[in-house]
């Protein structure tokens, strides 16, 4: 790599965040057959792929419980790609909803596809609105909180070209700390890794991420049944119409001098007020 | 939404980008019949949508020149959802390849899933390597663009939450500027401008993106045969993989004091040298 400045042109080591792609399949046991299916191959950050792959399917409403999967395992099948490709094998007995690995849903929907549609869709996965007042976080917590994000990040520094998602207990402790080139697949690794680790649900804890916050990210964050999403970027119109939907807080612009919060203020006090 | 600031918690008008899922289309003719394939559903910002829809699928080898559409309309179906299916009709006799609309593009490919079969793929759709000093641009300009691009992002300036991407003459003209809440969507819409006024290939012009370059974004700027790649952000590691091996021009964290290239440097010239 070059570093280009006015009157320098010099060689410089090439530091840049790794993308691979990451294809992810479900194996299901049917009578005496194994079945194999693909479900998705995103562009991906090597790294907790396991848990990559686990958050991603429960965030779907594919998986639902720890109990479902008998092993999560690299596919073999040459040795250039055998950890691209990451097989969930599901218990005996085990099945999945077709439509679902499909992602099929907008035709469960009855308005077709719009953005009321996808808030359906999370119904219809079974999403119940979180409980109000499940939670409550200071003001001067939610500030500091991309500054935890950021300190955490030791790949960030040397590459600045990864994104993170963080989970934060009520006292302000980064509880785990996931990065990615993909916003979604660092929320995929946070909650595939309290799925494995059977930690879920997570009412009592805060989701922060460090840039924009989509639909898809809060739609994670509800499945996982976290009340409080921090983002260090811009909400959308669909993540803000879920978060209101569904109960959940959603913050915006998080700095330590101030931020925004789109829906569920009850959730957050005041400076001082804790 | 509420804007909370120590000592401060007031009610302030809500402004986020709108994020809406679309859905796009493929229709043929064959025969007597026509054939309707649903190709991809993705969250984008409305507006621009039928370059957008244009963009992905001559982005994804789909679509190779203007005389294959016949049009490009919104599927009437209800009218909550008019606006969120688009419908790229063919014209008669024009076929596509069924694995291209399924993106299953990993089986063509030697290795399977892995950076390199990513860029193999793309060989399979018959992108070659640019050609060298197809292009020469001044490092000073390669400096401005950031500022280029910000002043140009009116809707920015607003809500803080959309991606963009623009086109840039040698001379340093913002010749098209499209927006999204998705990186990708944003390059598809003006690729998409492009390839419907029939201005494809791009051999004269400069991409700047506002985030950070994945390989994805490399692909639909490769198709295009845009040679020089500026992003904000940073790029990840098969994004400079694919730049290479096509040789193209990518730079990263461009700001008016100094950028990272990381390939193709000989398409920059120092400061002054123009």
């Amino acid at each position: 790599m070059e570093r280009l400045e006015p009157g320098h042109r010099r060689s410089v080591k090439d530091e840049v965040a790794t993308e691979e792609p990451l294809e992810i399949r479900v194996d299901t046991l049917e009578g005496t057959r194994r079945i194999s299916r693909s479900v998705s191959v995103t562009m991906r950050t090597p790294g907790h792929d396991f848990e990559l792959a686990a958050g991603f399917l429960f965030g779907e409403g594919i998986l639902r419980s720890r109990d479902q999967v008998r092993e999560i395992a690299y596919c073999g099948v040459g040795e250039h790609q055998e950890y691209n490709v990451v097989s969930v094998r599901l218990r005996k007995g085990m099945e999945v909803d077709p439509d679902l690995l499909t992602r099929n849903f907008y035709t469960s929907s009855s308005c077709g596809v719009c953005g009321k549609a996808s808030l359906e869709a999370v119904e219809i996965r079974g999403c119940e609105a979180l409980p109000l007042g499940s939670l409550q976080v200071e003001a001067g917590l939610v500030g500091r909180l991309p500054d935890l994000l950021l300190r955490g990040q030791a790949t960030f520094q040397r590459t600045g070209g990864l994104h993170a998602a963080g989970l934060v207990t009520r006292d302000g402790e980064l509880q785990l700390l996931r990065e990615d080139v993909g916003r979604h697949n660092a929320v995929d690794k946070v909650v595939g890794h309290a799925f494995l680790e059977g930690e879920l649900p997570l009412q009592q804890r805060i989701l922060v991420v460090s840039g924009r916050t989509s639909f898809e990210i809060m739609q994670k964050a509800l499945m996982a049944r976290i009340p409080v999403v921090v983002g260090v970027g811009a909400p959308s119109s669909l993540a803000v119409d879920l978060a209101r939907e569904f109960n959940m807080t959603l913050v915006g612009f998080a700095r330590s001098t101030g931020f925004n919060v789109y829906t569920g203020g009850d959730r957050i006090l005041d400076w001082g007020e804790a």
